[in-house]
């Protein structure tokens, strides 16, 4: 019936986790685990939802498209990235699991 | 733009702290800070919306009406809480803040 968000984490991760807990209707709950990974040079997540994202361990840097200035993360800290903010991960630890909680949800909904 | 769950937290907690951090739509997504608090004896939630409810840090137990086994929660442990399941929060760290995210949503959205 509980689960936990720092459990079943492979040990090595080559590729970024990305598993959906909750979808149901118009939102979506879902962790991520990067242990280094970073959105790829130039590429910006362009999403059509808005998405409220949580960092819970590690930590992180968000660039912002347009000049807007980045965002460091560290555990606790959370942020709205509404809807067509071009954005990209631009850091995560790589000494560390950085697990984030990421809500999708259609604002308009 | 960002904001951090275990901060802004007051250093008395005479009643549980209750703050929608954001709602939009059909979503809430809320912080809660107990210290100590339980819900009253013999009183239940019993929600018209779905409950998804993740522990931070601190540790708590939920209660369920109808037999249903209790849950102990310890930082880290989400549980999905279905409309109309009613529960109690039997108890919650007296020497820590016990911080939750509560996502409320419209499972028929």
């Amino acid at each position: 019936m509980k689960n936990n968000l720092f459990e079943n984490i492979p040990e090595k991760l080559p590729e970024e986790l990305f598993e959906t807990l909750l979808a149901s209707g118009d939102i979506k709950i879902e962790r991520i685990v990067s242990h280094g990974h970073t959105t790829t040079e130039g590429e910006w997540y362009d999403q059509s939802l808005d998405e409220w994202v949580l960092l819970l361990s590690g930590s992180a840097v968000l660039e912002f498209d347009g000049g807007k200035e980045s965002v460091s993360l560290k555990p606790g800290d959370y942020i709205l990235l509404p809807a067509g903010l071009r954005h990209r991960v631009a850091r995560t630890e790589s000494g560390a699991d950085s697990v984030w909680l990421a809500i999708h949800f259609n604002h308009s909904a």
